[in-house]
């Protein structure tokens, strides 16, 4: 048997740990190397440059001091103000989680009209609507800032939680009409909100699919470890080599084995009890001891 | 006339700006710096160590850069988990936010049994119940994670926030309860909590008193220049040299004049824009022209 692979997957948090549960499902041969920033978060409200300079630190992390062999950016500030830089910055292929995200709205929507809900700084990007815009669709974006603060406080299926929603929903709802706009799917775009699903479902109105970015971003991974660039892959990362076949192999893109199976390992830049108090709810199992690495910020 | 001093004015946020207008107002004479360090807040749901780091840095840019000659630590994290550090990185006296609040409990309980809200780091340092034992009160506090998010959403007046505060105060006047306490003295340990007090007023008992730290440091700040230290100076502070007489007299400490007398220069570790849009709110003028520092981090 080879070697299995490593992985490197990042966020500015701990929210990302949706994203490594959903590759860990489908790459159950891999191993995973997780890398939370939590000293520096959250990158939501903070600006493009940055969030450039503490992307690529985390990306080098993972790339040279953790062997990674390919990167999934698990925050979609990251992803949507940090992409190239954080592709210059390392030589081994890298997946954001913007471009998967709009591609499963492509296929969800039947109208084109899409909401998407994300931090302040994914949607001052514009980041959702020019990869809606690239696919035909009309995507609308607003800032929850208040739902990753609700999700931390654990207030998952609170009231407080419901009814903030509802707000947010109203209030981007109210704006897509205004438009004359028919939206059918709203994407989640920000690794915390998974966590909020059931809330959100109760919120949106009857017939409207909710897509989630870390299920997405996870397909996508699977398809570009196969090959089979074409379905999900942004622009800039198909001009990229994609991992060799005999990597691929390694990888053992499969489905059926629990993510149990998988080996992971956690690195934080700060935090590291509230990273292993709550990161099991985000990743579905134990993260098992995170170790706390210094990038010098 | 001599050259006016300059008091050097330091929180992760903008929520400082608290304390930088209650001080502009008693010393209209001095020269204000104030940094945010914007980049890498919020401090409060960090450790120890990184908050450390981080504060040691700020004051240095304060006392170095722009000439400080005393430093006022505007944030109730960075005073409860770093003020060693922070005295021990600059030659400047420094005054935290933690001892002038239990002071002012002190001055308006008549039972002796306090209550605190304040960030997760702040709660977990237990400065304030330290402090307050100190001067033989009894301190009780409650971590308030999700204030700071509403207020920096601009929902000060709105029904979630009164519904979130009437929430956290109910479970912090039952444990109090439980305790058989019987609280008359609320600090608000945290700059940004300032901005609910209209809010927080009309959820706690009759009776009860509302301390603003903000407030509560400038006074102390007065004192400090002034020399009388004695009267709500830390113990770590009283060993330090306390301002020389010349300071003092160029600092004008006297009351009478508006703050927008006083000149303030704004720095901020990021988001400029941001810090410039929200920061009037907290401040109670425009913040001029905020300029970008990079503090390596």
């Amino acid at each position: 048997m080879t070697t299995a692979p490593t992985i490197g997957v990042f966020d500015s948090g701990f929210g990302g740990l949706t994203v490594l549960r959903a590759l860990a499902a489908r790459l159950p041969h891999a191993q995973f190397a997780f890398l939370g920033d939590t000293a520096r978060l959250p990158y939501g409200s903070k600006s493009r440059r940055t969030i450039a300079r503490y992307a690529a630190q985390s990306a080098q992390f993972l790339a040279r001091e953790q062997g990674a062999e390919f990167i999934v950016i698990a925050c979609n500030t990251a992803s949507a103000l940090a992409l190239d830089a954080i592709q210059d910055a390392v030589s081994v292929p890298v997946l954001g989680v913007i471009e998967p995200g709009a591609e499963a709205a492509r296929a969800a929507s039947r109208t084109g009209d899409v909401l998407v809900i994300a931090t302040d700084a994914t949607v001052q990007s514009h980041a959702y609507a020019a990869a809606c815009q690239a696919r035909g669709l009309h995507g609308i974006e607003k800032a929850c800032p208040l739902l990753v603060p609700l999700v931390e406080e654990g207030w998952t299926t609170h009231p407080v939680t419901a009814e903030v929603i509802r707000i947010y929903l109203a209030e981007l709802n109210a704006e897509a009409a205004a438009k004359g706009l028919n939206a059918d799917a709203l994407v989640l775009g920000c690794t915390h909100y998974p966590l909020l699903r059931p809330l959100i479902e109760k919120a949106v109105p009857a017939g409207m699919r909710v897509i989630d970015s870390a299920e997405a971003v996870a397909e996508a991974a699977v398809h570009l470890i196969n090959g089979r660039a074409a379905v999900a892959i942004p622009k800039q990362e198909a001009e990229r080599p994609i991992l060799s076949a005999p990597l691929a192999e390694r990888m053992g893109a499969e489905a059926g084995l629990a993510p149990h199976a998988a080996q992971i390992r956690c690195f934080a830049t700060d935090s590291v009890d509230k990273f292993e108090r709550l990161g099991s709810s985000f990743l579905g199992r134990p993260t098992g001891k995170v170790e706390l690495v210094d990038l010098g910020g």
